[in-house]
């Protein structure tokens, strides 16, 4: 009998990486394609047609019961991708629709983040919750949450945007318009602006001063906290006090049973883990006192994306 | 035949009043008893036992099908009332199981404010709704969050207080134990907190800078704000603007169809609703935007407790 399998495609703005993924959440066969080599969308998605057919050839005897795709701005409820500045296809693109005309099995799309989301309730460290979110910490801060074991769109398909929560009025400028959102605070991004802060309000001297705000990393940031500079430990301790109340207002909504945290800035050891554990402990409410672990993502972070879009395909077929 | 009835108990700190509700939500026979005049609980679920063959007897030819209760820190995971501090009865009373050996149908439990939002589903503004929110602004602010259909009760059941968001780190004391939660600025008790600090802030002249705090009610604030006082005019800008940065993070976490709001400080004409609608035109993500409603409750103020804990005893028998 063949094997059942899924494709996970995960479309960024400069790749798109597709994979052959088995039940058991194995990557049988990967293959990358550049996305920016596409102008046109129809292009781009025959070049996903020949990748994918390469692909399963290259896997042997499976059988493709589904795929599941995660893009910036994906529309779950449309399959569309909507607006998405990051690549250049502009307007709404009906991606679900333009492949499913190469392929008769089920085709679904989300985003990156709520496709991790599920990666992680099929494949990783939620399994059998019912009441979850991950947060993926990247540039900016991405989330899927999960309810009664559903992933949440909303009436508008973009429900769980976790990163644009305001935690300040009239805060730092976020790339949606606004101001003071969370992923302008806690991200890799975020951690960079209040290092800079920090270098304004604070007199201890640290290796990171000489280095100007469009080189700096939250990585260089890790080390330099990893080697005891005041001014890094001093912006993860912020980042993790800003991350902790906005933990505090998710569990006041939906009381999970975890929140996993994903991507760079949550890999630097317990530099964010420790202060934040701690954060949550002083200031969580009553009833929700010690209801819900914040933990790791247990996907690895290569294959973290096309494993979360094969999990959408996984839950469109077995719904 | 008979009709088909259901029983709503909405269990106060003074008065706990039970209804039998007809399946179109008409409350055909009603009565109240004093929550104080039972020191013990078993003492009180005799007496509600009483109470309702009573009503049944007095609704005539009616057939019961399910018992669902409202109460404070009502669990309904467990069925239990969890260390209220308004009730006299202490610790966990597991108030489901007690009444059960009176009744041989479902009976439910869950706090009023939860049953509120199921009232406004079954009942009111949000039929045919599967994503929405219900705020009651009384003394405190409570919620109800539907989601795809369902009230989110999370692991703990304690899901969905977002009359504990934090709006303001190190901001208002609250009586949860921590700071700056969202009731402390919008309800009753929070507007009169906000009037007094603009004594402070400001210099405007108002006939309430005559009453002392301890007597200034929600209600006088809005007299006064008719009739063009400065300071009361303020005041309720300011519970709009904190309550539209909550329903802004509300639409990121779940993208409702609509926000329902109940209760007494909702009820000041548009006092509340217009400066809300405008701060939210203003703030909300482009994603929002226009997406989800703001709505006065359709529950009459007089009925709505026991429909909330009829439509969750429908609720339990109907799916």
């Amino acid at each position: 009998m063949k094997q059942q399998i899924t494709i996970g495609i995960d479309i960024g703005g400069t790749n798109t990486k597709i994979g052959v993924v088995s039940p058991n959440g194995k990557v049988l066969a990967n293959n990358r394609i550049a996305t920016t080599d596409y102008p046109k969308i129809e292009g781009f998605v025959a070049a996903l047609d020949l990748e994918i057919r390469q692909l399963l050839e290259k896997a042997g005897e499976v059988e493709l019961t589904a795929i599941g795709i995660g893009a910036p701005n994906g529309n779950y409820l449309k399959g569309t991708i909507e607006q998405a500045t990051n690549l250049q296809w502009k307007g709404i693109v009906p991606l679900c629709d333009l492949l499913k005309k190469y392929f008769s099995v089920p085709v679904v799309l989300t985003n990156d983040a709520k496709a991790a989301a599920l990666g992680e309730m099929i494949y990783g460290g939620a399994k059998g919750m019912k009441n979850f979110i991950l947060l993926t910490l990247g540039t900016g801060l991405g989330s899927g949450v999960v309810i009664n074991g559903e992933l949440v769109y909303g009436k508008t398909g973009f429900a769980g945007e976790l990163g644009h929560l305001t935690m300040e009025p009239f805060g730092r400028e976020c790339g949606c318009g606004r101001e003071g959102c969370l992923e302008t605070y806690v991200s890799s991004t975020g951690i960079v602006k209040t290092v800079f802060e920090l270098f304004a309000e604070r007199r201890d001297p640290s290796p990171l001063r000489k280095i100007p705000y469009d080189l700096l990393t939250s990585k260089m940031i890790a080390d330099a906290a990893e080697e005891g500079d005041q001014i890094a430990l001093a912006a993860f301790e912020q980042t993790a006090e800003t991350l902790a109340t906005a933990i505090c207002n998710m569990a006041a909504f939906c009381s999970p049973e975890a929140i996993f945290l994903f991507g760079g800035l949550t890999q630097s050891g317990d530099l964010l883990l420790d202060p934040l554990k701690r954060f949550v402990d002083e200031n969580i409410m009553g009833y929700y006192r010690r209801s819900f672990k914040i933990l790791p993502s247990k996907l690895a972070e290569a294959d973290a994306a096309i494993l979360g879009a094969s999990a959408l395909a996984v839950k469109a077929i077995t719904q």
